[in-house]
């Protein structure tokens, strides 16, 4: 089988999906493994959660590279998709979990910035993501195979819905972080000398929450961070609630809305420092039936300006690292 | 179908099994969901995780129980088991999520430690745990659940090792938790009056660091905390790494131990606050081919001293809480 070369477009990823279901047959594919490391891994989650939430014939997994390398999961085999990014393609565990599920005799979609890197190596199909774009980005491209995938297997009756809506994704995310730079400035102001903030969110923006704290809190601006699902809050976690503990909390517009909107009730009684970036102020309504699979990526781009506008407050430039590419690790 | 009870034993366990087989037919189960709130969440997740790494006919999910209520995956039908847990069995969010999984037409197993109890309403098949046992409190029985689930739909070979490693898990545990005292109480000692304290964990070990966070450093000793994944942790959270932040790291025995071990050499460089809890000290290899499935209850018992001699050296009972079960949320 040669390895399929392809810039993301809507017409690639329509591509892909029809390898996929040549590969598997229908009734085939029974498992989706999408594997990647820290914001890469995040960045497929919506996909993830995607397939489980909407799929009835396969489900699927999001691992963390080097566990699924370590680990593999038995029922990785002919009957399984793995699906693998790195923003670059350099990152060793990432391809090494491609390599691993090459072996397992898994299809393998790939997707980094570059045509030619270590991750695509062991690749049936390779995606060269456009940075420009949400929409053809990692995460975008990713929840559009997932959207694919159920068209393909499931016979999925959102699939116009989605398309229509990633028509509309890359102008709302515009909108939305244009919208933001206003609180993003001010609450920067407000918590550039922060020690801690937590983060919340549920649903398919569970990981939006886990990036803003791993990638951008600790990651970029050595803030400490945890991210808590608005879910799990109030069985452990609100106990350290008070008046002064940072939250920075996404609520969603779909289905988990409620248990975000309790968490936030509960922050807006005892913390004097909650920061709210609600999907219903910024337009996500735009994606219909799709919205929930669909917001992540939209409150993705707020929760960067937000962090941009951090590391300006904090004169403490993203790219500043004390460990990463510098230290043996 | 009239609801059985059972306290948790040997016996009652392998007779759900069999409900279960019954119910399903062979190769008629397909998704395991696995919803619970907090540390009876975490509790699950070792289920949750042997059945998706050895698991070929069907998966498992891990969803906290209220975000499983409001957006049930599709997948979840007569094709399902659900297992509910909650110690008490009172949980509201674990009652609601019994309710939907029995509207959904799923069999539903529920885990707690009273016969009548709101969780129990909604169960095809619900257990009384023994919270006097390891091997027959709420995770060990589903632990257990999941290899008699194994053997009776997979074939699953290592039924037997799993057997026997159950019949030592008291008693390794036990011993772990005497044999941990005293760096316990000295580690308690020194760390007293922190404010911050990470922990880390890879695998089916994963979840008992985020017990550790969210149930003993957060809710019981209002430590602020983050579980992160030693494998997620070269991605981002190694950037908040200093000499004083301080780190409780699990270190398996199994498979991702050499994630463990990486990110405890890291560790050992740049930070001076770094408590290890080593399997391998602590006699979880007597669990032969299944040791990482069953080491986190060992851990898991382990990690609850430390927080025990937290609690005295601190002064702060377990029992205080600011808001749980006192106020409105």
């Amino acid at each position: 089988m040669a390895k399929i070369v392809r810039n993301a477009s809507v017409s690639s990823i329509r591509e892909a999906s029809e390898e996929i279901l040549k590969f598997f047959g229908q009734g085939g594919l029974r498992h989706v493994y999408t594997v990647a490391c820290g914001g890469s891994k995040a960045g497929l989650f919506p996909m993830y959660y995607l397939l489980n939430a909407e799929g009835k014939s396969f489900h699927s997994e999001n691992i963390t590279a080097n566990e699924f390398a370590l680990a593999t999961p038995k029922a990785c085999d002919a009957t399984s998709l793995v699906v693998a990014m790195s923003a670059a393609g350099g990152t060793p565990e990432t391809a090494a979990a491609a390599k691993k599920a090459k072996e397992c005799g898994a299809y393998v979609v790939t997707i980094s910035m570059k045509e030619e890197c270590p991750l695509s190596e062991n690749s049936d199909f390779h995606f060269v993501q456009d940075p420009a774009l949400v929409s053809l980005g990692g995460q975008g491209l990713a929840v559009r195979l997932g959207f694919e995938l159920l068209r393909a297997f499931d016979g999925y009756g959102l699939y116009q819905a989605a398309a229509d809506g990633f028509e509309k994704l890359d102008a709302v995310t515009d909108k939305a972080r244009a919208d933001a730079e206003k609180k993003a400035e001010a609450w920067a102001k407000e918590h550039k000398d922060d020690f801690i903030c937590y983060t919340m969110a549920s649903g398919a923006n569970f990981n939006v929450a886990y990036t803003t704290s791993i990638c951008h809190l600790m990651e970029m601006e050595w803030v400490h961070s945890n991210s808590i699902h608005s879910g799990e809050y109030f069985h452990g976690p609100f106990e350290i609630t008070d008046e002064h503990v940072p939250f920075l909390i996404y609520v969603s517009g779909g289905r988990t809305r409620a248990l975000d909107e309790r968490a936030l009730r509960f922050l807006n009684k005892y913390c004097k420092e909650v920061e709210v970036i609600d999907a219903k102020e910024y337009g996500t309504e735009a994606f219909g039936a799709v919205e929930e699979y669909l917001e992540p990526m939209v409150l993705g781009g707020i929760g960067r300006t937000y962090m941009t506008k951090l590391a300006e407050a904090k004169k403490h430039p993203f790219l500043w690292r004390k460990y990463m590419f510098k230290e043996e690790y």
